[in-house]
């Protein structure tokens, strides 16, 4: 069994990342732009929100995004529509963001002259949890669709992320989706977990979740 | 930079695998027990579909179903109901399984008494792609509720499918699911593949399913 030799390897490629994570963590923080990492399943609306989030949220502040899939540039292109500067990483088969590729993607903007930076991640739930990629709030998605099991059936990526974010709660009558459960679950595995309810669609629940960022952030125009 | 040895690495992990897969290939064939995996995106419906079609087989076969998630029982209890032998595999942090984890599971099984076995992946549209578990036949799942654009973001694991499953049809109107572009999406990635459509909550394209499982199997008692 290569297991063991396997699981090292991973484990110094992790150091690595962290190192590498830490870095851009520091510059980020001396840039004074605020790094809001977003993993969840693929098709948990990702993207719908981030789009929303940008548009609703450029009159206020600078903001700029990263977005990470294996292929396409599709979602560079959607994003794009929000006015915001936006860039696209391809990782092929990679199923997560790596520090490295954040850096790369950000060798040619300068942070400074951002106020957030949003990093959406690979969808996937399981990958991305392992690697820091020197942000300073994750949101862990989930859509109403999914099930209210996710939490429990993927106890890491919701420990470490900071913040929940239901999504898709235009659906939810339609699914008969049992707030109830989903938000023991999310609590079972990670106690004291700020978790948000919001439709990019309709805007429901956006006000309240951007407020939340601006307060993150401590940058307070949008915390009022 | 380590990355080429884990690389490596990786490499003689899905070798062992390959060669394992082979066996229990072998030993399926011989055993007249057909194997059907399902791949998807957690919160796609995976338990739901594989609930709905064991209920639905179990008067014309003997089916029984292995189902893989990283955490919690919850999969088995729930497709217990059907009255099938079903069995977890709990993989920890791994976001896939692989050929040995089938092979432990199925220790104190005889397949020779089932004309079926469904092996349910734990829900990434990466990690499994590549692990063989020495199944004939590979479902990828996508939900009406994910975008219709999963196929192009996640080519590998629909190349590595040999049919593609719609599922959620029931939610298809409320959130104006494009059957043309899904469809065209998937036939951009894996050329000529068999797409179906269903709904586990409604019953909706169930029987067209089964029967075309039946057809691929040989087994002509859902073929009728």
């Amino acid at each position: 069994m290569s297991e063991p030799r396997l699981v090292e390897v991973r484990k110094n490629v992790l150091k690595q990342n962290d190192l590498l994570a830490r870095a851009l963590r520091t510059r980020f923080h001396e840039s004074g732009v605020f790094v809001v990492s977003m993993v969840s399943s693929p098709g948990s609306g990702k993207t719908a929100l981030l789009e929303k989030t940008l548009t609703m949220m450029r009159p206020s502040y600078r903001v700029a995004a990263l977005v990470g899939d294996l292929a396409t540039e599709n979602d560079a292109m959607r994003l794009a529509r929000s006015g915001a500067p936006v860039k696209q990483i391809t990782t092929g088969t990679l199923c997560h963001l790596e520090a490295v590729m954040v850096e790369k993607a950000l060798e040619d903007w300068n942070v400074d002259e951002f106020d957030f930076l949003f990093i959406e991640n690979v969808g996937n739930l399981v990958c991305p949890s392992s690697y820091d990629l020197g942000e300073d709030l994750r949101l862990v998605l989930m859509s109403v669709t999914e099930g209210e099991d996710k939490p429990l059936k993927y106890p890491t990526i919701f420990n470490s992320a900071d913040v929940a974010v239901v999504t898709k709660m235009d659906l939810a009558e339609a699914v008969e989706f049992d707030w109830t459960a989903a938000y023991q679950n999310i609590q079972a595995v990670r106690p004291g977990m700020e978790v948000f309810r919001v439709s990019a669609k309709t805007g429901e629940g956006m006000n309240e979740y951007l407020q939340a960022l601006g307060r993150r952030a401590g940058k307070t125009a949008l915390a009022q």
